[in-house]
């Protein structure tokens, strides 16, 4: 029997609880050995819960508990995570989280204690929830070369902006339905800005890389600026506005950028609306492969670290690491260069140089009189940049 | 350094070869060695092919090299890839296929021999192509009861369909498109009678059951009788028709079929169109996944071959038995006894029996004067069979 313990006792440590309960019979199975919950690290107590009996408020505790062979972190936040975790490989435990904050930031440096220990550093649940995207790229797509990876990566923002798009709200009134339903914090900054989104996307360009692609030097927009115009620009086009999470990794280089663009009926993720997350990765010898699921929920997200955790029991002592990313920094090249096209709504107005873009398509809607779209041709974000000073820009978005 | 041989220089054995060798760098690192082809048996010779050094006619040649740890197989059929795989196994080598129909037929006795010889016998890729749905299920969904699958796993019936759909066009029409085009055979009767489709969800079902599940006992019909009329009434509903094959396992009871299905437009596979495969797999902690991806084609499946030639030799002499289910038969439940919603086309009439069927929703073509079309409540197939007795139905098909 493994002994282990859950930090946490959250929506994910709670499911994680569950599930191991639920599914005991299939989980001793696949790990090989029954798999026991024996403490639950939280500040807080839980009289009216069954797990109360677990529940210690020190982690001193589970760290010098010989017993204790894995540990589940599901505490979220870098600290007082990253030290939990840290010194629970330095003791010889596995870890498995589902924390993308601390993986994002502390990937490279916990991966690397994990390997020297001898134990096993797991986090499938850090991106997509339950879709088991960290395993499939590292166990499954292993004759390929994995050129990119693109992500509907946060759940929150499909959300409001397929709320926009089907029932025409404002972003304001979808945050709120979207907040209502639980599917957004009270404070949405961390999801409307992409900064959840560009975490996630920098966790899979380390694994397709193998280096520490750190996420503050991907380019990074939100959808706070997505208005109903642009929607209704987007639904005349025939495209949908996604936010999206990219990475490639071509002869060495990374390119990464997570931003609303505007894309295409017969892109991978069109038809991924709601409140749910898609990844699409490109290799060399499969083509393209979409992966499609709930990128958060309780159970969901708690599947992914359980499958976590009989890895790592299934597997201990056999030296299997397949994701392993250096602490070598890869810098994301200037975003600047990187080629799109784009939609670009510019105000009728005689100032407008008309050599400024050249549209491959025009498209003007009846209820906006004074303006018009154009998605222009291919050019860096420096010549879009540039261009765009000649006119009088309302809005705009890449187009692929 | 690990030596293969390669049965059948087909368009997926030739993939194989390709693939081994443009991602020579990536498969021995995670591999853990080199793959070296050393031979490629084929009853033909390829005189302008740099192959032809490696060519052999004569299957002993390959099975009495001890050099020679694992064997793909790539010929297709049952015999006599049966037998050369059954040796194969039985003179210690691992066995990768990409053969659907030796798997759906022979799996069971095969993955006795593979276990009982200690080595691999993988088959990713006969199902679904490129998607890597079988070591999902086997390795990344471990924390979940896999309660029920459902797939698009014909790419050329879905090709025929969403032709149909698109462009208007009749069946036929659609599948002379599908043959020149090459996404059909010049006897596409395997394919659009449900056949193929109906052997790759008995596979699923064996793996997500642990049992053999006899792929002639699946009720399987084809996409033959589907005509625009059809199409144009799923239109009208905010529908499509899609070739579904579904098998679900709870409590020791399996069901399963192959059949055209309306589907609305919340289903997880409404968006999959033209020549690609879907998988959709059900989890009673992970709720929906699915996985898209090309299902066919040299290099994807190419790519699902090789990803098994990895984890065998990966693997070897370490006891990892993820896909094995057993000899004992596991008869599907009656068909006749699954409750689904139907839709029918009925001709006015009036002999028509207003009392056959309740419909909970009706609709009319314009361009169909004398006939209607119905949804109808949840029934069995018997009680669907008895009632449809009193009307003159002009088609049906399953909804869900």
């Amino acid at each position: 029997m493994a002994e282990i313990a859950v930090m946490g006792y959250g929506i994910v440590g709670a499911g994680v609880v569950g599930v191991l309960e639920k599914n005991s019979d299939i989980i001793k199975k696949n790990a090989g050995e029954e798999v026991n919950v024996k403490y639950v690290l939280d500040l807080r107590d839980f009289p009216d819960d069954p797990i109360q009996e677990k529940v210690i408020h020190d982690v001193e505790i589970l760290l010098a508990d010989k017993d204790v062979e894995l540990v589940v972190e599901t505490m979220g936040g870098v600290e007082p995570a990253f030290t939990f975790v840290k010194r629970a490989l330095e003791s010889g435990k596995h870890v498995c989280t589902s924390n993308k904050n601390l993986v994002a930031a502390k990937g490279a440096e916990l991966l690397k204690i994990a390997k020297e220990k001898g134990v096993y550093f797991l986090f499938e649940a850090a991106v997509g929830g339950g879709i088991p995207i960290i395993r499939s790229i590292n166990n499954a797509l292993t004759a390929d070369r994995i050129e990119s990876v693109t992500g509907i990566l946060n759940g929150t923002c499909n959300y409001i902006i397929s709320k926009m798009e089907r029932d025409g709200e404002s972003f304001e009134a979808a945050l709120k339905k979207a907040q209502d339903n639980g599917f957004a914090e009270r404070d949405p900054e961390n999801d409307i800005k992409g900064y959840d989104s560009c975490r996630k996307i920098a966790i899979l360009a380390s694994i397709i890389s193998g280096k520490a692609v750190s996420y503050e030097k991907i380019l990074t927009e939100g959808i706070d600026g997505v208005c109903a115009e642009d929607i209704a620009y987007a639904k005349s086009l025939g495209m949908k506005i996604k936010l999206l999470a990219k990475c490639a990794y071509e002869d060495g280089k990374l390119s990464a950028i997570t931003a609303p663009f505007l894309i295409g009926s017969k892109h991978p993720l069109f038809g991924i609306d709601g409140v749910i997350n898609a990844v699409s990765v490109h290799g060399n010898a499969v083509e393209d492969v979409a992966f499609t699921g709930a990128g958060a929920g309780r159970y969901p997200t708690a599947s992914a670290v359980v499958s976590d955790i009989v890895d790592a029991i299934k597997h201990k002592g056999k030296d299997e690491y397949p994701v392993l990313w250096s602490e070598d920094e890869l810098v994301p090249e200037d975003a600047g260069d990187n080629m799109y096209q784009y939609f670009v709504r510019i105000r009728e107005n005689e100032k407008n140089d008309d050599s400024a873009f050249e549209a491959v398509r025009t498209v003007s809607l009846d209820e906006l009189e004074d303006e018009y779209g154009i998605i222009t041709d291919e050019m860096t974000h420096k010549e879009f940049e540039e261009r765009s000073q000649k006119v009088e820009m309302i809005s705009y978005y890449r187009v692929i």
